[in-house]
């Protein structure tokens, strides 16, 4: 199944996808999956970011393509950070450039969705806790992100505003273990990975994180980029696409200057 | 100004304290200085963390005094990473020691509340965008947090449930620059300094951060903390005492084994 989150005449709703129309639910799919009997256009809605995530747990160097790709050590425990949920945005939605920036990149991923609260789970319970999946892009400005991991930790140069685009949608019901992750700037392909190439699987993800804190619904986990990462500049489009979910595209645009 | 966030009756409360009354408020500090006209006696409610925070975020060797017992270099900007809110407590509740946990950390800090949305402050606009102070305890794992910051990230080591207490109170109108920060650990004085030892200032805290990052009401800001931080263990009483603000208590308890 794929859930949009989508505004009309100034309302919000979530919706069920299928072709061109949107199913609307009766309030969060999280708590119902009943429907209010009302259909939308897809072509008449402004989709939004899919989740208004409580947080947002990040993984790096989580492909082994990336790992050898950077010349790096394969970690031994999931190396992971936290962006700030006001770095969300939603299909189309612009990623602004900061005025201190000076080498931001994309990095297409698989952003896992939260279901339920849970905290201990076992490995066999992991999926059970997950509602879905959605396409993401976890922008990086690599010349603080270097300064912070240097000192031994990372969060601005993951943090700024806009840099956590997702969507389109919630694909619900899918296997994460080898679905096609296709990045693509301004057209051109610069990722494409299976998610079996993962070092921590999404199961591991899951189970590793919730030992430590309690998974809220809506928490989102992006599990990492795969090697092709590369620089974006404002008047670049990035797609990512991901086998099952679809495509989720923003512009990069310049902050202004005041 | 002294407010606190309690239960009493099933119900949760704002109030401003004075001596041993609680007067409530009329919705959110937040919002509206109002008071309803209710007063509750102190002891005769469950005070709660005074603030539940969209987001934490935290510094690191941000006193002169801890940077030179470890042996470390003064960092060039903000050491920053972000605890899950799932972290948060209250005074008086406890500490729960984590099965894996090896060498688990008091870190007596003053907390920053923030009052309102706020990006890309300017320094003589962040103690505007301040709301008030509290006490917290940045409770840290250290053998996890030497694992991950050797890998230049940071985050389960200082995420576990119960890893942020904060309170008794937010203390509104303080100047934080000079303020007397004193941790002790079952009664005796661990960590004992003035903030003016900070190594970044509350002012430049709030300004950088907000320079990546909307920052939104009711956002902490653990500041860093001292030197003298030490273990502590299942049975320990931790009280975290502030100039102004008052002391936070909480026990640590060993977590169940099932």
């Amino acid at each position: 199944m794929l859930i949009a989150r989508y505004e009309i005449d100034g309302q919000i709703h979530y919706g069920k996808l299928e072709e061109n129309s949107l199913k609307r639910c009766s309030g969060s799919p999280f708590a119902t999956s009943a429907l209010s009997g009302d259909v939308d256009r897809l072509d008449s809605v402004r989709l939004l970011c899919p989740v208004e995530p409580p947080r947002i747990f990040g993984a790096g160097l989580n492909y082994v393509s990336h790992i050898e790709e950077m010349k790096l050590k394969r970690p031994t425990v999931p190396l992971l950070f936290m962006k700030p949920t006001t770095a969300a945005i939603g299909p189309n939605e612009p990623i602004v450039y900061p005025r201190e920036g000076k080498e931001v990149h994309f990095e297409g991923e698989l952003a896992v969705i939260i279901g339920r609260r849970a905290r201990r789970l076992r490995e066999n319970e992991a999926l059970d806790a997950v509602f879905g999946y959605t396409c993401a892009n976890d922008v990086s400005e690599r010349v603080i992100q270097r300064v912070e991991m240097s000192m031994g930790h990372l969060l601005v140069g993951k943090a700024y505003d806009t840099f956590c685009p997702m969507g389109p949608v919630i694909a619900t019901g899918l296997d994460p273990n080898d679905l096609l992750l296709e990045t693509r700037v301004n057209g051109k392909v610069r990722q494409s990975v299976r998610t079996s190439d993962l070092l921590f699987s999404v199961v591991e993800l899951v189970t590793y994180i919730s030992q430590a804190t309690t998974l809220l619904t809506g928490d989102v986990i992006l599990t990492g980029t795969p090697s092709g990462i590369g620089p974006i500049v404002p008047g670049d489009v990035v797609d990512i696409t991901i086998e099952g979910v679809g495509t989720l595209r923003n512009p990069v645009v310049a902050e202004p200057s005041h």
